[in-house]
């Protein structure tokens, strides 16, 4: 058996997240008809993350194990001519034995991008945040530095799935302001249920004032939930990358 | 009657460009029924460009004479109520009588956006050419220096529309390498019919090694369009805002 580890691309506005859902349509489920397609293999695609309904990723990664006698690096080609336009694959190689998409990462980047303007967006309406109120860039980046480092990151995290732990190291955040467009890249070892888009959600109530910079480090401190903002919508939200030890 | 100027950003992917047709819905006939929702007038709405199918804008301008009695700047948010979500528009403001976004015009600037990768794109899939063959960043770069200036530019317009004379001044091409993204911004004083994905499509060709940068001299002088490279799809193409004079 060989071990295939995939990189996708994936536009995830039509889909209802990663994992596999009976009465939903998936990209787990989207990738592993398109394997069986091109296998005739009815195998199991183990996910780095289990990305919600609306989220998007240029990064994502997956393995699975084939006996299929398809060279590894033209798993990607044959899994496009099958998948649908908003799912691709964009690499595809043999890893060892051991690989495992989830277990084996030491860490990932996830981007947000807020739409900070009166009018809502046209052009990337799918992928953004549309957020109307003023935002004080520079408040955010100040509030962004007491999330650097190893943290208890309970107050970030809803209700939903079932994880060893919550602290977690966040090793770095950039905020990028480009015209309307707020772009956050967060990078960490690893991330809670629904992590970034509470983040996201209380950078914002730092951003209008309702919440001050230095009591990031009390919501923190808390674990309390709710003292922390709302979850930030879902279409903001990328899996830019996702990292292993070599 | 008041004049109106608009300022729109579309999502061009459905639409048969900005002019009205018969057979096809356009973003000119999506602009004006949404103003007859809200004014009752049956007007037309003079636009700064005549924008392909599948192509986008996010600063295209638009005006109209109006009696309706919404004031100046409400035109945007009441528009918005009434246009799809695939068309919005940014600014509504009062100019004087003699404004006409098309003639009253000074420039334009247009992006175009190249995915240069083997593997298609998911989530940028409307809004890029996608060129699988390995571009010479510094080759092109080179060639859009040929560009710049005066130049009767003949040999990159197709058939299709009737404008006065070909001369055109082009300001500025910037060229922004992200990742596998190129960036072109193209500026200048107009352009041409599919003027500027005629200029990419011969970008691309210098960029492959089959035209050299400096022919780019011989192509205009020529003014033939056979020698200029193939337009380039319109989905890379984006109106990205159009010049008046104060």
């Amino acid at each position: 058996m060989k071990n295939i580890k995939l990189v996708l691309e994936y536009d995830g506005t039509k889909y209802a997240g990663w994992q596999r859902q009976n009465n939903a349509i998936t990209i787990q489920q989207m990738l592993e008809d398109s394997i069986y397609r091109i296998t005739g293999e009815n195998l199991k695609v183990i996910g780095s993350s289990r990305t919600d309904a609306g989220v998007h990723a240029r990064g994502f990664v997956a393995n699975f194990k084939t006996n299929s006698s398809i060279p590894d690096v033209k798993f990607s080609a044959a899994l496009n001519s099958k998948l649908p336009e908003d799912i691709v694959v964009i690499q595809s190689s043999l890893v060892s034995d051991d690989f495992h998409a989830r277990y084996s990462s030491s860490g990932k980047t996830y981007s947000y991008t807020v739409l900070n303007r009166f009018q809502p967006a046209a052009i990337d309406r799918n992928y953004v945040y549309h957020y109307k109120g003023e935002l004080d860039i520079e408040t955010i980046r100040e509030a962004c530095r007491y999330f650097i480092g190893i943290h208890d990151f309970a107050a970030f995290k809803n209700t939903g799935s079932s994880v060893k732990g919550t602290v977690r190291t966040i090793s770095e955040i950039e905020v990028i302001k480009n015209g309307d467009y707020i772009k956050f890249y967060i990078t960490g070892d690893g991330f809670l249920y629904n992590m970034v888009r509470i983040m996201i959600g209380t950078l914002i109530e730092v951003g209008i004032g309702k919440i001050k910079p230095e009591h990031i480090e009390h919501i923190l401190l808390s674990k309390d939930r709710t003292n922390a903002g709302k979850s930030a919508p879902a279409s903001g939200l990328c899996l830019e990358k996702v990292y292993y030890n070599a």
